[in-house]
């Protein structure tokens, strides 16, 4: 079955892909708005960890909702949400199996049962979320033996998907001081390769 | 890292278990309480999957607790419930990593972050559910293109883990209606292999 797995270049979105490998087509999707060409970094990305590589389009008007809820909060919450779950709908629309990255214990995005609920029955696709049974240590430890990673701060490191474009929407419309308000810094990661184990683990079998 | 998977030999536990292979040194665990020796049907699944097997057994007084509030209850949840807490603390003690194959829509047993996080932290372990974020649909359509799988009622297929022992153990102080009071009669399923396009899967890497 052909698997759209919403993905940033990160670890968690990459580890996902391995998760998923083997038991569906993955497709490693890029979700984004065209407002910058940076979703090219998450197909740098997908080629490194040898997956096929698609990018979707969302509509304008889901950034600009988002950045000004997001610009209100004063924090990225509510807007992350919301624009996860129309890229979660847009994968839908093309896929028999949509996927995302999101862990246990993520806080935002985070899709409910009832809302993984409601996207298989409208779509009549499977939503899996392979990460979700899984904690932050036990992710970074998966990460550290089968992923190569480089990680900085979000300046020096773009995310691939939605979340630099909407840092960009934010910057262009409110400025500089607004993106720090609404984004306090957090080290991003963007996977360059698989790590040797991994590479050992396919040789062997 | 050495991770031991709860496994009834069930159609659940078995797919939980291709998932996390490669990326763990899985055990396929049978938790049990030395009434029936039913833990050998899980062994022989175990075995026709092509992993290490291991059987736990837990007290007595976790089947007596449980089939007492099962009976007063009159429906199986919280004594199945507290039965798979044991059962995952007596793996958390001697692996690195405690794994089951809860799903998305189960309704018990169900771990719940907060009880997840209490496991790990006391164990110093990773609590892993790789099940968590597939929902029914997307199972069955896995286990159909991955597994070989026989199915019936509970007396004809019975379950390798502690769910028959404490139904036989019903049966003895209760008598034989009292075990279709408290379990309505719902299909089991009983792994016999790994389906032909896992196979080639494995060979084609």
């Amino acid at each position: 079955m052909e698997c759209g797995l919403l993905f940033s270049g990160g670890k968690d979105s990459s580890l996902a892909a391995l998760l998923l490998d083997g038991f569906y087509d993955v497709t490693l999707v890029t979700a984004h708005f065209g407002f910058t060409g940076d979703w090219e970094y998450a197909g740098e990305a997908a080629e490194a960890l040898g997956f096929a590589f698609d990018h979707v389009q969302m509509d304008e008007e889901v950034a600009d909702e988002a950045v000004e809820r997001m610009h209100e909060d004063g924090f990225p919450r509510a807007g992350i949400q919301a624009v996860h779950e129309a890229a979660l709908e847009t994968v839908a629309a093309e896929y028999d199996v949509v996927a995302d990255g999101t862990r246990r214990d993520d806080r935002v995005p985070t899709i409910s049962r009832a809302v993984a609920q409601s996207l298989e029955d409208r779509h009549g696709v499977d939503y899996v979320a392979p990460l979700s049974g899984f904690g932050r240590g036990a992710v970074d430890r998966l990460v550290a033996t089968h992923l190569i990673v480089e990680s900085g701060p979000s300046e020096e490191i773009p995310k691939g998907d939605y979340e630099t474009e909407l840092r960009e929407r934010i910057r262009q419309r409110w400025g500089t001081e607004a993106v720090a308000t609404v984004f306090p810094e957090h080290e991003q990661t963007r996977v360059v390769g698989r790590a040797r184990s991994r590479a050992k683990r396919e040789t062997s079998e």
